[in-house]
């Protein structure tokens, strides 16, 4: 029986071996699993919730800038893609190619969208004419597909769920402000939503999206010390106004070509909040974004258990109106451990215990699940408490990923000592020459890629870590997902 | 320039062109497009607002009902779509094929989901084992692909997007029921959010869905009295469980096939809420799904200006605080008459006038655009009048579309009296012998399909308004779309 497997079901420690803890929490929170189409993952009802959750506040951010949503077509026709070079060249070896389509062979092949720049930019290329239609700020939720060999849940799959930004400026200094204020946004959303810190910076040339003049990138790092890319803002200048015939009359009656932005964020997220905050013990959700936030635990002895069970719901009802949230009472009829358990592998933050003891003295005992500390609560102050604890549990699983990402971080200066830090699974702070054969080299001899450029870092001179050229200042190294 | 383009664009009349109204709509409301992939359709963004509209009430009901949501692979392996032959039939000749990825070709091709019945039911072959395990009842909300050569915007396109549920139970009573309840939601959606009556029925064998036991369908009258279908829920017995193998260990110790349920709407209902309501001055939109309730349109003349845009923006905050609504205040520096016109086109049920006069006399004008009526309100029970304005339009154009469909509604009983009427554009009821070539042959000399059989009709003995032979009740008989 499936419950009874699911029981048997052991964690693999962190310590052990990470990846497979990884693939175990997604297996036990039933998050998601792979599909039968190789690279394909089905994403199933719990780890749904958490994406309803995320892009409803995401949604909410956007729209609070001025973005608006719309939907454009799933297929691209092949020479679209070709009209950018670097583009087409980056995606070209990820695209799905339909070739029959209503029985017939198409006279032109259709490629199943990796992103959406050419299929919306020919769509502004009929609708911008005059400075006043500018700017665009439109967003699209969807599903893209980018071939896929060597899947991994939520972190790399064949088909991913995202939203692609794509907006169309009358300057080239408005594009740029919209592809940092997204990156922003992106900022704002990780840190005090998903409670993960990141850090915002350019990405290298040999890095950045195919087809952009810049790209920008919120960086986080994961539990074992490894670097997760969270989201992406890209500068496209006039790169695909150009082949898409994307122009403006001006005010001075002079017709002009648009400048661009587009940015993204995708179910990787999902990923990046098990690697960031879960334990030994299964998952840990920021309440914030958690599809439940309280659940009440009944304990039964089938005794009074009609008297419990009554009690449980009035208080689930309370806990619910009060905070406007979603919150479960299980009536299971198994053992009262196993109903702990169950809740706890999957990252309910506040877990709500009441049985004949604590309706006698009036109380209930919360158990944190980022701690696993037991708190005795009085029913009187239940609401003000909980609220407390969530805030909290939210503030906490940012600290304790803030001190992690910071006492990982390293600054090196010499070659030796990068290779070794590298090598224990840390973020390198180190000085660059700038060329993208040093940035390789680098990367053949140790694992690490430039994960940015960062923006925060004041520049400084110096000299590369692996060069000994000139280098204009600090970037950061890190093994990545 | 676009604006101005726009503003010369002339609707056609409903009485010179239903079919080149529709489209008129879609365009000066600026709904959506056609794509450069034939058949396929961007859905701007006020489209797309009415659609985000629609799926959070929709998403409101299952959940309400214990649905869940879940995101199943875009691709499905070709073998799986053959495994249930009605099922491979009547979709074979729709799909669009990936026959290449990631730079080589397939070992099998993957077909773009027209539907998710196999790749669903896949996966719940391995979710269920014992009966605990059900019922599964889950909802995915996604783009589905069925190849189309005669596109129209909204009804019929190649890509479209939609709600697709799907659940497994226990008992065929069971499923029977939710078949029965989805229907109903879907019936209560559509007259009370969308404000088009419909008519609840069983599908005939040669109607149903391919590979279901039974479908039922809410099916609406549009104002050139052709049918649309709005919406469909199926009974799909064992005819996916067992070729898929879903089974479960009963209490009995049996294992047993389930018993399954699919069900969808899609955005198509945006077809039918133009075919419903709009008239010859635009879109009709009715209040609860329109994306922007209210519009403020201030009166400008150069003189006090500043002072009637700032009443104008506190009457629209205090509305938007007060209806917990978006409202619009139209600052364009264009002629008045443009912006009322530029509202009205778009279906926006209330615009509010406010200039010095206004002011002065502490009014507000309204004008509805159900029926264009001017009302004057004053500032002091503003939100109280503009609530009651709200719900009379949304309840008005519900009666008014009740009115149309009853008085276009005719019971035949000869069959040339039934010619005349299905040429007249009615929907006729009249009794049918059940036999699949009566139907066809009825559809080959009239044009009409048998819409559905009416669920709250009283079965009633009669003669077939074709054959002449013995019929057990009354069927509907109409042109669709």
């Amino acid at each position: 029986m499936k419950a009874e497997k699911h029981k048997e079901k052991r964690i693999t420690p962190r310590s052990e071996d990470f990846s497979q803890w990884y693939q175990d929490i997604v297996e036990i929170a039933e998050l998601a699993e792979h599909s039968p189409v190789r690279g394909s993952m089905t994403i199933k009802p719990y780890g749904y919730a958490i994406w309803e959750n995320i892009r409803t506040v995401l949604d909410k951010m956007f729209k609070e800038t001025g973005v608006v949503n719309a939907y454009f077509p799933l297929l691209i026709p092949e020479k679209f893609l070709k009209k950018e070079a670097e583009h087409v060249e980056g995606f070209s070896p990820q695209v799905a190619v339909v070739t029959h389509a209503g029985g017939k062979k198409l006279d032109e092949p259709l490629v199943i969208r990796p992103t959406s720049e050419t299929i919306i930019y020919e769509a502004y290329s009929r609708w911008v004419e005059s400075y006043r239609d500018l700017p665009i700020l439109i967003n699209q939720w969807a599903n893209v597909l980018r071939w896929e060999l060597r899947p991994r849940l939520f972190l790399r799959t064949t088909e991913f769920l995202w939203q692609e930004g794509h907006t169309a400026h009358r300057t080239e200094e408005e594009a740029e402000k919209r592809t940092k204020q997204m990156l922003s946004v992106y900022k704002n959303f990780s840190e005090n939503y998903l409670g993960i810190p990141v850090m915002e910076g350019l990405k290298t040339e040999s890095e950045k999206f195919a087809g952009a003049l810049r790209t920008y990138s919120i960086e986080a790092m994961m539990q074992d010390g490894k670097a997760l890319q969270m989201g992406t803002s890209h500068n496209l200048g006039q790169n695909f106004s150009k082949p898409f015939d994307i122009k403006y009359l001006d005010e001075d009656n002079e017709l002009k070509y648009c400048w661009q932005t587009s940015w993204g964020v995708s179910t990787r997220t999902i990923g990046a909040i098990i690697m960031a905050h879960s334990d030994d013990k299964g998952l840990v959700l920021p309440p914030k974004i958690a599809p439940v936030k309280v659940v009440v635990i009944p304990i039964l002895n089938k005794k009074d258990d009609d008297k419990v069970l009554s009690v449980a719901e009035e208080i689930a009802t309370k806990i619910s109106l009060g905070l406007n949230t979603d919150v479960k009472v299980d009536r299971k009829e198994i053992r009262f451990g196993e109903k702990h358990y169950y809740w706890e592998k999957r990252g309910v933050p506040v877990r709500i215990e009441i049985g004949l003891r604590e309706i006698e003295s009036n109380i209930v005992i919360a158990t944190r699940r980022d701690t696993g500390e037991k708190i005795e609560i009085s029913q009187d102050d239940m609401l003000d408490k909980i609220r407390e604890i969530l805030d909290d549990i939210q503030n906490n699983i940012f600290q304790k990923a803030l001190k992690h990402k910071e006492e990982n971080t390293v600054r090196v200066s010499s070659w030796d000592d990068f290779k070794k830090q590298i090598e224990n699974g840390k973020f390198v702070l180190a000085h660059w020459s700038g060329e993208s054969q040093v940035e390789k080299k680098i990367n053949d001899e140790t694992g690490a890629t430039i994960r940015c450029i960062p923006v925060d870092i004041k520049k400084e001179d110096g000299k590369c870590v692996y060069s000994g050229k000139d280098s204009q200042g600090l970037v950061i190294f890190a093994k990545s997902y």
